[in-house]
């Protein structure tokens, strides 16, 4: 049996997750695929402190050149995580002849073009699946399954955090503060949440998403992102009434050419199949021109899961490693298939007002709008026990609109007299057909 | 740029559809991979017949072996259907050293240990994403990203009119009869629907997924199965009323081991995320070691749909014969991993009587249930508007219980003097955790 030598940097929980991975699945990995893979080195800066995982101590190494300059390692996994110096490391091995598996979606989305062309020009493969939905097979079903259908649509769940705070939102009632600190609580969300929260992990990995589907380059900075944090327990409750859930969804459009995109909170159907998508589940939505709608749901963080991804790559390497012949180095991450990135692009929208309850209110807004040509689905002024009439909710729900446009007609709205306050303006997802 | 030749046989539905996809995403294709795959041969009995597509007449064979044994040929696609003549002109092909690409869940369920064979010694590769789930990528990714993963569970909704025709009872609450007639008015029922009505597609395609992701042989006559002609609009509206859907599920589980499955219409948690799987819609929902709960949902069948996955699967082969090297030739169906099939096993069911309404029924229906040991979660007697006191229906659900031990309790029930008729038994499915 072919062994593989594999050397691996970081031993945090994604790269215990991977070495339990393998060794969970090495009987069946032998099996099915007469592969045996050796995980031979681990950069571990620190091998006095117990990682809590029985590793042989001669396997632990200070220096990530022990690895990336190891003639007898075929392929480099990074878990590290971070664009630097995840980026240099990777970039080294690729230099160097290896292979390099990768989990790091910001350093993918932030240099995935730069090492692509590395890992072309040295003849070797670069992979990343376990960057975009944990342990969701969804990159290399795009890349290998279902390669000739042109995407028209993707629609992500991306982010367990911020799907957990939603959910437990929506079942308890809860703020979002409180929400918070009891998934911090639960090892959940970090402790400093900021990149799940305001929409940054996600927009990372619908970056890389849009490459694979689109081939257009998209950077995350580019992308509208909308975090969680001014999400409140009314609009999960209106949504809930009108027959949403509040999900925040990574959303990306490419029609004839024209990609638009954004990351924000969004009330999505009920009858869609990503509102069945709870707490840390992960899910992601795509439409192809012959496979027509699809959905991959599954945990999209944590040890395990991720370790499936990782190893997952890491023996498709393997087996062609073993088998001979040229690597295939069409480039996955794709930035010339003249598709243009257009913003934002037109959606529909929910908005939440508070107003003095007084006589005409209701025809102002809609004569407001209107004078921006924004359609109005659906429009409702609603008591419920903590308004009065000197603040009184009102939500309505647009038919598609440029965000630019529905931005200015809230700003004149809101100068009105009558209104107190603009809370919350959401994006809204319909099923998708 | 390399051109790979490929011959069809068949040039119905799903052969159109195959041929559609190609052209259509011909252009990503070649984008994506670098490669020119040419439909060359087509076999057609009825050449001078209009199918409705524009195809050179000079492609038409009426001879199977016309393709099997042209040298120019690299891959074959068979989607004639049907266990004969498909089998034999399959192993023929792969004899003749053709890779083989097929969408027959039939042929590949009853001789897919030959045919796998015979691709084997022949040095090919022979594929059959599209036999199972219809465009959804669930194969590929059991065998290639996810395949570190021991395996313990699938669930599947793996039959497309039963879906549709479940869900049409359930949104209008009509009958079996008049849902299954509009389905073959609307082209989603055949005329004949055995097949699909009595599970007996859904029981080939889990004998394929039982042994690629458990490693044993069972062939679709050993699963128990039971389709949905006997599911009432009754029963799918107690199911409401109880929090579960009705769903044909096609299921098996690996306990150390030992593989127990079957198919039938079963009572599906609305938490679970199967419940949200409806229409034509497909899903299947596996559990694996490292990555836990995943599942692909999309659409099941379908000329298009289908022709992405036989596509994806021929792209997959283009690309090994143009980088050149061995072929990987470990079997993706397996027969001897150690586990054993081991009957239908323990689950939890539903079971619906009616009753003579007088007192201590509940009681004495209880007893005879402890007296075979069998454990009751909810048991409930409700009357309804056409119930009498001499047809009261009583339905209750158990814990785990081995069906044979079941039947035998309800044979004994039946027998008593209060009980007017077992109307029906359906299995029971949780949230997957």
């Amino acid at each position: 049996m072919r062994k593989i030598k594999v050397g691996m940097l970081g031993i945090g929980n994604i790269g215990k997750g991977t070495y339990r991975t393998l060794e969970m699945g090495r009987k069946k990995i032998e099996d099915t695929t007469g592969l045996s893979i050796e995980i031979v080195k681990i950069l571990n800066r620190h091998p006095d402190r117990d990682r809590g995982i029985d590793i042989p101590r001669e396997k632990y190494v200070t220096d990530a050149y022990d690895i990336i300059n190891d003639p007898d390692i075929d392929i480099m996994i990074e878990l590290i995580g971070g664009i630097e110096p995840a980026t240099t490391y990777m970039a080294d091995a690729l230099r160097a002849g290896k292979h390099v598996v990768t989990a790091n979606k910001a350093a993918v989305a932030a240099n995935g073009r730069m090492l692509q062309q590395l890992a072309q020009e040295n003849q070797v493969l670069l992979r990343f699946e376990a960057s975009v939905g944990g342990g969701i097979p969804i990159l290399n079903a795009i890349t290998t399954a279902l390669v000739s259908n042109e995407f028209t649509e993707v629609l992500g769940i991306l982010n367990g955090t911020t799907n957990y705070i939603l959910t437990q939102m929506a079942e308890n009632g809860a703020s979002y503060e409180d929400v918070l600190k009891e998934a911090q609580r639960m090892g959940f969300a970090e402790a400093d949440p900021t990149a799940d929260v305001e929409g940054l992990d996600a927009a990372n990995k619908l970056s890389i998403l849009i490459s694979l589907l689109f081939g257009v380059g998209v950077s995350p900075e580019e992308i509208p992102t909308k975090g969680i944090t001014t999400v409140d327990k009314v609009d999960i409750e209106f949504a809930k009434e009108f027959g949403y859930k509040v999900k925040l969804l990574a959303s990306a459009k490419n029609v004839n050419g024209h990609v638009t995109c954004n990351v924000e909170p969004s009330l999505v159907s009920q009858e869609h199949p990503l509102a069945s998508v709870n707490n840390e589940f992960n899910a992601v939505y795509v439409t192809g021109s012959a496979v027509d709608s699809l959905m991959f749901y599954g945990k999209g963080a944590g040890p395990l899961p991720t370790g499936s991804a990782v190893m997952g790559d890491v023996i498709s390497i393997a087996r062609k490693i073993e088998k001979g012949g040229a690597y295939d180095l069409q480039p996955h991450l794709r930035y010339d298939a003249g598709a243009v990135f257009d913003g934002e692009g037109a959606n529909q929208y929910y908005v939440r007002m508070n107003v003095i309850d007084r006589p005409g209110v209701l025809g102002s807004i809609a004569t407001t709008l209107g004078a921006h040509r924004i359609s109005i689905e659906t429009m409702t002024q609603r008591a419920n026990p903590s308004s009065s009439r000197e603040s009184m909710p009102i939500i309505f729900i647009t038919y598609d609109v440029e965000k630019t446009v529905l931005d200015e007609a809230i700003r004149e709205i809101r100068e009105s007299s009558y209104v107190k306050s603009i809370e919350n303006v959401l994006r809204v997802e319909r099923i998708g057909q």
